[in-house]
C-alpha cells in the first residue's frame, strides 16, 4: 500500500486533469483488471453537470517586481479551480482572495472552488507580513478545458452478481490521508479477493474524483445499482487518529450488523456514528434517495492535518493502513461465510456427548467462549444466519461462528446459504 | 371572537334548557350555514340516556326572614340540575348541600349533577358566617321538562368526504374560558375555512353540549363517523396560562405528528401530554372504541377560575384566543398541504446547480435551514408525505415544506397527492 | 404437599436408579392417572444418550483401618454416578477426588458426574483434619446397569388439545427444595385441575429426573410438541428466600404477560429476571430450539442450603410452597377465564346508568379501582384477549377482568372466546 502512495502523492489531482489521469493510470499497474471510464464534460448526470477539466500552468502574486507566492512552491497555494486572472488588486482587494489558517501559523489550507467562479490563494498565516505593499501583480494562468472526467472501477465477479462496493477518491492535490490512503486500502482488498478462488458476492471498487464521479458513473451505469448489496467508503486511513465506523442511512442493515459488532467484538475496537456525522463524502451518493446502497464507512477523521499542506507521506503510518485493512477484510469475510445454522436435532446440543466442552476451569482463557454457548444456543433459529442472529443477540460474531462451525463440523446443523439481497427499499425507482 | 364571547357570556346556559336554545342561535349568526338539531329527551343514545330539560326560576336560602342566598346574584349559587326544594333544614342538614372552595375565599364554585338527582347551593366560603341560625328556609324552584336537546354542527365540504371534527362545548353556565372560547376559536376557523376556495379535507364544526351531546349527535349520525379522519377537541384557550397539548388515544396518529411538530418547532412552543391527561372531554367520547376519531386537543387547563363564577370575561385575552387560533390554523394548512415528494432523479441533489443554497455564511439566519437540508434530503423515501418524514425523522414540517417546495419549483421533484383514510383501526364494529 | 415431600425426602433418588423408581410410585399414589414411563438406558434421544442406571451398595474411605466417611453416613457423601473404585492411594491423590464447602464448614455439597467418568466424596470442611495419614483404603462399590429411566406423566384433557405443560425434577438425592418442592406443587395443581368440571387447556405435568428426563419424553413423544403452546418449570419453592419470575426464551409471550403482570399487581410481589438468569434448568429444553415450547419459571433461588445436605425438610415452610403455589394457580386461571371482550355500543359506558361507578369517594379503598376504569375502557379493542391488553396498557388483569366482567354482567360487551396456539414459531422443523 505504501508504493502507491509514495507513486500518486506528489501529483497534482483535482477533479479532472492531467494529473488525476496519471494517478488513475498508476492505480492500473496495481489492478490489471480495471477499466478506466470517460464521462464528458458539460454532460448531464441526474441533477449535476460535469465540471470542465481544470489546468492550472502557473500562478502568483508579486509586490513591488518580488514574488511573494507562486504555484510553483506547492499547487495548494492556488485555490482549486480558479478562474483565470490578470491584473493589479490593491492591499484590501487581494486580502478578500487570500485564505489562511490563523490556529496553524506556517501549515496552509486546501482550498476549491468547483461549482462557483472565484480565485484566490491560500499561504501560512505567517505570512501576511508579505503583503506590506499596497498594490500587487496578480496572475493565474489558469484553463477550463472540454474533455473527460476519469473514473476508475475493478469489478472482481462471485458466484453471486449481488454487488458490494467499495469506493475511494484520488482527486485532491497533494492530499495522501485525504483520500489516497482509502485508494491504497481498497487497492489492497481488491488484489485480495482477485486472488480467493470463490468469492460468494461479486466487488466493485471504485476510485473517482469525490461526489462527482460516483455520480458520473452510476448514472451511466444504472442497471448496477439494483445489484449492489451494500457498500464501504474507505478514506482517511493512514493516520495515528482513532478508527470511526459510520452507519449506513438506515442504520439497521446488515452492513451495520457487522461494522457494530467488529467495533465492540473486534481485534481492533472503535467507535461508531451515525450517517453523515463523519465522513460525509461518497456515500452521500451511494446511500441517497434514489441509489439506496446501503454504505457504511471507516475512517480516522478528525486529524489536524485535514486540508492543507500538511497531510502528506509524514503522517502516514503503515501499520494504521493495515488495521483499518483488516477490518474491511473481515467484514467481507463475514459477509462471506454467514450462513443460516439449521439444527438436525431440537433440543438443547449434548455438549460432552460430542467433546464440544470447552473446559474453561483448566483454561481460564475459554470463559468467553464458553459464556457464549447458552446465548448461541438458544439463538438459533433456523431462519436467521449467523450474523443476523448475532446482531439480534448482540453476541460477538467470531464466537458466533466458532460454535456453529464445531456443531456443522460434529454433523449437528446444516449450513444453509444465506445471501443478501437488494432490501425492498424500493420506496424511489 | 371577542364578540361571541360578549353575547353567550351572561347567559345561564347547561346541558339543556332555554338559555342554551338562545346560546346556539347566536353561534348560528356567527355560522350562517350550520344546523342546528334536537334530540328528544329521554331518548337511549349508544349507552346513555338523554337527560330532561332543566330550568330554574328561582332559588334561595332565608334565615329568620332573611334571604343570605339568591339564584338572582348569581345562578352559579344553586347547584346545577337541582330537584326542586320546598321546606324548612336544620343547620346541620343545610350545610351537607352547601358547596365552597375554602382555598379561595371569595369565590364559590360552579357544581352541577346531572345524572344523580341531587340538589345543593354554591357560596363564598366567607358567607359560612351566615349560616348562624338553627332552621333555614330553602326553596328551589326547578323544572325538568321533556323535549329537546340542542346541537349546532357546521359541515364545510371538501374535495374528498373524508372529515376533520373540530368539537368544543357551550354547555356550562356563565363559564367563559370553559369552554365559550373553544367555541370561539372553532367559529372562527370555521369561517376562514368557509372562505377558501380549495379545501382537500372536509370539516366539521360541533357546538355542543358536553359529552352527552357529542353522544347523541353521533349515535343520530352514526354514517358519518366512518369519514371522520381526525378531529380536534378545542377547550379553554383564552387564559394567560400555558399551552398544553394533549395526543389522541393512539398516540402516534398523524394529528400526533402535526400536534408534536408544531409543540417543538411552530411559532408558540407548548407541553405534549398523553390522552385524557388534560381536558378529558368530548375526546372521551370522539376517540372511544367504536368511534375511534383519533382526537388530539389544545387547552390552556389549568387555569384557577376553572369551573368558579371567576371563569369570566375578565380573565380572556383575546391574544391569547388568537395564538390558539392560529395553532389549529396551522394544523389544517399543514395537512391540507401534505404531499408525498418524489424526486425525479436519484442522488443528493446539486443545490449549487439550482441556485438553492442558501449562503448561511452571509446570513446566519439561514443557517437552521442550511442545517435541516441533509436531513430533508435524505429522508425523502418517494412513499411517506412530507408530515410523515417529517415526524419520522424529527424534522420541522416548515423546514421540510421549505426545501420540497424549492425542489419543486425548479421541477426536481413531483408532488403525490396525499390523503390520510380512516386508519385501519375497525378493531370494533 | 407436605405429605408428598415427607414420603419422597429420605430416598437416594438420582438419574435412574430404584430409588428414583420408587419416588416416582409414591407421585402416582397422588396423581392416580398418571403413567410412568420407561426408556431405555443407552438408546439416543435427539443429541444425547440416556445413561444407565446407578446403583450404589455403599463407599468408604478408611485410614489406618478406621473407617472416616461412610456412604451409610449419607448417600451425599458419595459423587453421585461415581465409578466403581477398590484400592489404597496416597494422601495426595485422595485428596484430589475430595469435596467440601470451605464457606460452610459443617455441610458438605451434593456433587456429582452424570457424562464424565469420575468418582469422589464430599464431606464437610472440617473433616479435612481427619486425613492426616500417608495412605487410605477406598471403596466404591457402585455398578451401572442397562434398564429403564423413569419419568411420569399426567394428563388432564380439557376442552382444546392445547397444551400447558408443568415440569419438575425428582433426581437430587436427598434434596428436598431442589426439587421436591416443585414436584409438590405440580402435583397439587394437578389434582386441583382434575377437580375442574371445564378446562379450556389441557394440562400435561412432568415428574421427570432433570433435563435428560423432558428429552428423553419429547424425544419419544414430539407429536406432543406441536400442542404445546406454553410450559411452566416448577422448582426450589419451599424456602424463606423471594420468589423470582424467570421470563421464557422468546420474553414477550402470552405466559410473559402474565407473570410479568402478577409480579407487580398479584398479591405477591416478586422479581423477574430474563431466560435461563435464574433457573436454568428444564426449560433449557423445553424452550429450546426446535422444542419451543415458551416457558416460564417460579424459583425461590437462590438459598443458601442449595445443592448441599442441608436442603432437607427443615427448611421447608408449607405457607412458602402454598404462595407459589397460588401464584401457578392464578396464572392458569387467568388464561382459562381470558376472552376478548366487545362492546355492543360506541362510546364511553355510562358508569352511572348501569350503576357501575364505584364511589370512592365514600369508600376510598374503591380509588385504584375507578383509577383504572379510563385505562380499561380505552383499552378495550374488539381484537385483543384481557391478558393481552392489560399487559399492553400495564394494567392490573385483576382489574381487568373486574371492569369487563362488570361489563359483561349489565349485557355491555360480549365475550368472545380466545385460546392461544402454537404461536408461529416454528423456525426450526
Amino acid at each position: 500500500m505504501m508504493e502507491l502512495l509514495n507513486l500518486i502523492a506528489p501529483l497534482p489531482r483535482t477533479i479532472a486533469n492531467s494529473a488525476t489521469d496519471k494517478a488513475l493510470d498508476i492505480v492500473k499497474r496495481f489492478l490489471p483488471n480495471s477499466i478506466i471510464h470517460g464521462f464528458r464534460t458539460g454532460s448531464k448526470v441526474w441533477t449535476w453537470t460535469i465540471p470542465k477539466r481544470w489546468e492550472l500552468n502557473k500562478a502568483s502574486i508579486k509586490a513591488g517586481g518580488k514574488t511573494i507566492v507562486h504555484s510553483d512552491w506547492s499547487i495548494l497555494h492556488v485555490l482549486n479551480y480558479s478562474v483565470p486572472v490578470q491584473g493589479n488588486f490593491t492591499r484590501e482587494e487581494i486580502l478578500k482572495h487570500i485564505h489562511t489558517i490563523p490556529s496553524q501559523e506556517h501549515a496552509f489550507p486546501f482550498v476549491f472552488s468547483f461549482y462557483k467562479e472565484q480565485w484566490g490563494f491560500s499561504i501560512p498565516h505567517s505570512w501576511l507580513d508579505r503583503f506590506s505593499a499596497d498594490t500587487y501583480d496578480v496572475q493565474i494562468d489558469s484553463k477550463f478545458e472540454d474533455g473527460l472526467l476519469n473514473c476508475l472501477t475493478c469489478f472482481i465477479p462471485g458466484e453471486s452478481n449481488q454487488t458490494f462496493v467499495i469506493s475511494s477518491n484520488i482527486c485532491h492535490p497533494l492530499q495522501v490521508n485525504d483520500s489516497l490512503t482509502g485508494v491504497a486500502v481498497a487497492a489492497d482488498i481488491a488484489n485480495r479477493l482477485s486472488r480467493r478462488e470463490k468469492l460468494k458476492y461479486s466487488y466493485l471498487i471504485m476510485v473517482v474524483p469525490e461526489t462527482i464521479g460516483t455520480i458520473a458513473y452510476l448514472a451511466n451505469n444504472s442497471n448496477l445499482i439494483e445489484k449492489c448489496i451494500g457498500g464501504f467508503f474507505s478514506e482517511m486511513l493512514g493516520t495515528n487518529t482513532p478508527l470511526v465506523g459510520q452507519k449506513t442511512r438506515k442504520g439497521i442493515t446488515y452492513w451495520d450488523s457487522i461494522l457494530v459488532n467488529l467495533s465492540k467484538y473486534g481485534a481492533s475496537k472503535f467507535k461508531i456514528v451515525d450517517f453523515l456525522k463523519s465522513a460525509a463524502n461518497d456515500e452521500k451518493v451511494l446511500d441517497s434517495p434514489g441509489v439506496n446502497i446501503p454504505t457504511i464507512s471507516l475512517t480516522r477523521y478528525p486529524y489536524s492535518e485535514y486540508h492543507t499542506n500538511r497531510d502528506n507521506m509524514g503522517i502516514i503510518k503503515e501499520e494504521k493502513l493495515r488495521e483499518a485493512r483488516n477490518i474491511l477484510q473481515q467484514i467481507i469475510d463475514y459477509a462471506e461465510e454467514d450462513y443460516v445454522p439449521i439444527i438436525r436435532n431440537p433440543g438443547p446440543i449434548f455438549l460432552s456427548g460430542y467433546d464440544l466442552y470447552p473446559d474453561w476451569r483448566e483454561d481460564p482463557s475459554l470463559k468467553p467462549l464458553w459464556d457464549s454457548f447458552l446465548d448461541v444456543m438458544y439463538s438459533i433459529d433456523g431462519v436467521h444466519s449467523v450474523i443476523e442472529l448475532a446482531n439480534k443477540k448482540n453476541i460477538s460474531i467470531e464466537h458466533f461462528f466458532y460454535w456453529t462451525n464445531k456443531f456443522h463440523e460434529k454433523g449437528l446443523i446444516q449450513k444453509k446459504s444465506f445471501i443478501i439481497n437488494k432490501q425492498n427499499e424500493k420506496n424511489q425507482f
